[in-house]
C-alpha cells in the first residue's frame, strides 16, 4: 500500500464554489445538447465578441504597433511602467478635485488581480470586511480563501440600490478594515449619486475603515446620474479604487487594470497598507507587457465616438431588456442606469415545479438554452442577474425564449 | 485623534524581501547616476529586448492575426481553451512515453502564476515542501506568504549540481508534500541526466511526495546532456510540470505558461490535488486571451531554425562568459549546459573592503554599472548568478568591466 503525504485544500474548494464561473459551469452542464438553437449568454459581462461591441480600431492598432516595435516582449521595464502609470493618473485625474501621482497607480492583470491583491493584502488575523449584498462574488471567493471574515451589508432595491448606511454602522467594529462599494453597480446596474458617495465616505471615516471602490464599469452610465469616482472623497476617508480597460474598452481578454491609492492625506501609507499592496504585487503575476506598451494611446486617443456609441448601445439594450422582462409576470426587474446588468426579482408562485432561482435558471438553460445568473450566486436568493450587453437581436431572441419558458411552465388551474 | 482599523501585513513584507526583484531594486538604487555608460544587466533571464534574441516573426504574426480576427478580445472561451490545451498536450507528448490529455494541461499567466497556484494549493496546515539550494526565490516568496514550511536540500556543485538525494531523505517526513526540481537549472545552468531524474522520482515515491518539475527553461540546452522532461517518470511518482513560452520563444511579457499533471496512475486526482489546482485557478487571474488564440501556431509552426539559432547563441554566450570569468582570480565559475545562467563562487580574500556577495554586487553595480545577482538571493552566500543571455558585445563589455573592478579593488600589499 502506497502512502502519499499530499492532499486537497478545503479553502480552495469553498472559494471556488462561490464563483460565477462555478455557477455557470453547472448551468452549462445542464444544457440540452440536442437544442440546435444558439446558446444565449445573458449571464456575464463580456460583449466583446459581438461585432457591435468590438473594441475600437485605435485600441487594436495600438496593440499591433506595440507588438511590432519588438520593445514589449519582455518583462516590464521601469520607463514603460512609469509612462503607463502617468497616463492612467492623468486619465483619472480629469474627474478628481486633486491630482493623482503616477506613484498612486499600481498596474494589475485586470480588475480581478486588483481584487485579489487588495483582499489578500488586507487579510490580517482577526480582521473583517464589509461586502455588498447582492455583490460580485470574486470578493467572497478571495475573502474565503484568505480567511478574511466577511460581513454583508444590504443594498436597498427600493432606493436605487443605495448602501444601507445604518446597517453598516451596526455591522462594523474596530476590526473592520474596509468596505467594498461597486459603482456603477454589478450586479444591480445602479449608479450612485455624488451625495450618497459622500455619505459612504463619511461613514467609513467614522468607523475607521477604508473604502474599496470597484469601478470596473466606470463611465458606462446611461441614466440620469453621472459617474462620480469615489476617490473624489479621498480627503474624507482613504479610497482604494479598482479600474480596468476590460469594460469601457471592451477588451477583458487583454488583462489590464489598476489599483489607485486615492488618499491625499497619506493615511494608507502611514498605516502600512500601501507597502503591503506593493509587496504583494511584487510576488504576484505581472501584467501583460504588450498592453502596457499600448495603454497611453488607448487612454488618450480613443475617439469620443467609440465611447458614445457604446453608451447608446447599452442604453438601448437596457431599455429593451427592462421592458421585455416587465411584460413577463414572474419578473420584477429594476431599471438599470449603468454597467451591463439588471437585477430582477422572481415571482415563482405561478410556475409549476420551480421553487427557487437556481431551479429557475437550471430549467431555463435546459429548456431554452438561455443563461441568466441565479441571485444565489450574488447573495440574493430568488432574484436573477440578467446581462443586457449583447447584440440587440440576441437579446430580443433571449427575451422571447424566457417569455415562452415562463408561459409554458405556468401551473395548470 | 483619528482611529483607523487597517494595517500592513507582515507576511507580504517578508515574502517580498525574498524576491529577485527586491534585490535588483536595491542594486539599482545604489547605481552611480553619473556613470554615462550603459547599465549591463547580467542579472535576469530576459534577453527578449536584444535584437539577436527577438522572438520569431511567426510568433509575432500569430499574435497579430489573433488580434485582428477580433475573436480573442474577451474572456477565454471553452473552444479556445480546448484547442490550446490540446496543442500543448501534443507538443509535450512528443517527449513522453505516454500521451498527455488536454485535461492534464492547465493554462496559466506565465510560469510565475503556475508556481503561485501550486505552492498555494499545496499549502495546507502542517505541510512542508523541499526546495533546492541554490534555487529560484519565487518559491521561497510564495511559500513564505502561504505559510508553507520550507526545507532546503542542497544541489551539489561538484556533481554538476545534482540533487543531494541522501540529504532529501534526511529532510523529509510524513508531512512533506512535494519537492521542487528546476531543470534546466536556474540558477545553476545545469541539465540533469535521465538516470538522475529517475532517482529523484524514486526518492519521491519512497517518501510519499510529488515532484514539481520547473521546466521554464525546457529545451534551452547546449551541452552534452539532452533535455529530458521529469514527467517521463510520472509512472514512478506523480509529477506536476511547470512550463511556459517565455524563455524558449523569448516572450516573457506575453504571460503564457502551463501546469501539466504528469500522473498516469491518477494519484493526484485521487488525493484531491488536481481539484485544488482547478479550484485555485478558478479564483485566480485568467491568462491573456490573445496569446491563447496564437499558441497553436506558435507551438506548431515556429521554424526549427529559430530554435537552433537560439541554442547557438546561448552556447556561444555561455562559453564566452565561462572563459571570461575563469580569467578573473576572484571567480570560480561552473560551466553551464543550459538555461541562461551560471553560478560562480566568489573568492574575496584578495579584495579590499569586500567581505560578502552582497557587498561585491553592490560595489560592482556602483562602480561599473554591471548588475549580477548575489547568491544570498538564491540561498547561497558568497556566490553570484551571472546571466550570459545578452547580446555578445554587451556580455564582453560586462566581463571587461567586472575584470577591471576586481583588479582595481585588489588589496595593496
Amino acid at each position: 500500500m502506497e502512502r502519499w503525504n499530499f492532499k486537497g485544500k478545503e479553502e480552495a474548494k469553498k472559494a471556488s464554489a462561490c464563483t460565477i464561473r462555478s455557477y455557470l459551469n453547472n448551468l452549462n452542464e445542464n444544457m440540452n445538447k440536442n437544442d440546435t438553437r444558439n446558446v444565449i449568454p445573458l449571464s456575464h459581462g463580456d460583449p466583446s465578441g459581438f461585432p457591435n461591441f468590438r473594441t475600437s480600431k485605435l485600441s487594436e492598432d495600438a496593440l499591433v504597433h506595440a507588438l511590432q516595435s519588438g520593445k514589449y516582449n519582455g518583462y516590464p521595464q521601469k520607463s514603460t511602467l512609469l509612462q503607463a502609470t502617468r497616463s492612467i493618473a492623468e486619465y483619472l485625474s480629469r474627474d478628481y478635485p486633486y491630482e493623482l501621482s503616477p506613484n498612486d497607480v499600481h498596474i494589475t492583470a485586470g480588475a480581478k488581480q486588483a481584487i485579489d491583491v487588495l483582499i489578500t493584502a488586507l487579510a490580517v488575523p482577526g480582521a473583517n470586511i464589509l461586502l455588498p449584498r447582492p455583490g460580485y462574488p470574486a470578493y467572497e471567493a478571495l475573502a474565503t480563501f484568505s480567511r478574511l471574515e466577511m460581513r454583508h451589508y444590504d443594498l436597498l432595491p427600493e432606493q436605487d440600490w443605495e448602501v444601507d448606511i445604518d446597517g453598516i454602522e451596526a455591522l462594523a467594529d474596530d476590526k473592520t478594515v474596509a468596505m467594498v462599494v461597486i459603482n456603477p453597480g454589478n450586479p444591480c446596474g445602479n449608479v450612485y449619486k455624488r451625495e450618497h458617495l459622500k455619505k459612504i465616505a463619511e461613514a467609513a471615516r467614522k468607523l475607521g475603515m477604508l473604502v474599496i471602490s470597484d469601478e470596473a464599469y466606470g463611465h458606462l452610465v446611461f441614466g440620469s446620474n453621472p459617474f462620480v469616482p469615489m476617490g473624489v472623497f479621498g480627503e474624507i476617508a482613504p479610497i482604494l479604487t479598482i479600474g480596468s480597460i476590460s469594460k469601457r474598452w471592451m477588451v477583458p481578454g487583454w488583462r489590464f487594470g489598476w489599483i489607485v491609492i486615492c488618499d491625499p492625506n497619506g493615511i494608507l501609507q502611514k498605516h502600512g497598507v500601501v507597502e503591503s499592496i506593493k509587496n504583494y504585487l511584487n510576488i504576484s503575476v505581472v501584467p501583460p507587457m504588450l498592453t502596457l506598451g499600448a495603454i497611453t494611446r488607448i487612454l488618450v486617443e480613443t475617439p469620443e465616438e467609440f465611447y458614445s456609441n457604446t453608451i447608446n448601445l447599452l442604453r438601448k439594450a437596457a431599455d429593451i431588456c427592462y421592458a421585455g422582462l416587465r411584460e413577463i409576470p414572474c419578473f420584477t426587474p429594476y431599471k438599470p442606469q449603468g454597467s451591463m446588468f439588471l437585477m430582477a426579482k422572481l415571482n415563482m408562485s405561478p410556475l409549476e415545479g420551480i421553487n427557487n432561482d437556481l431551479e429557475f435558471c437550471t430549467r431555463l438553460a435546459r429548456e431554452e438554452s438561455v443563461v441568466v445568473l441565479p441571485g444565489e450566486a450574488l447573495g440574493l436568493k430568488n432574484w436573477v442577474r440578467v446581462t443586457f450587453a449583447v447584440e440587440i437581436s440576441t437579446l430580443e431572441d433571449g427575451l422571447c425564449r424566457i417569455k415562452a419558458f415562463c408561459f409554458r411552465n405556468v401551473k395548470q388551474q
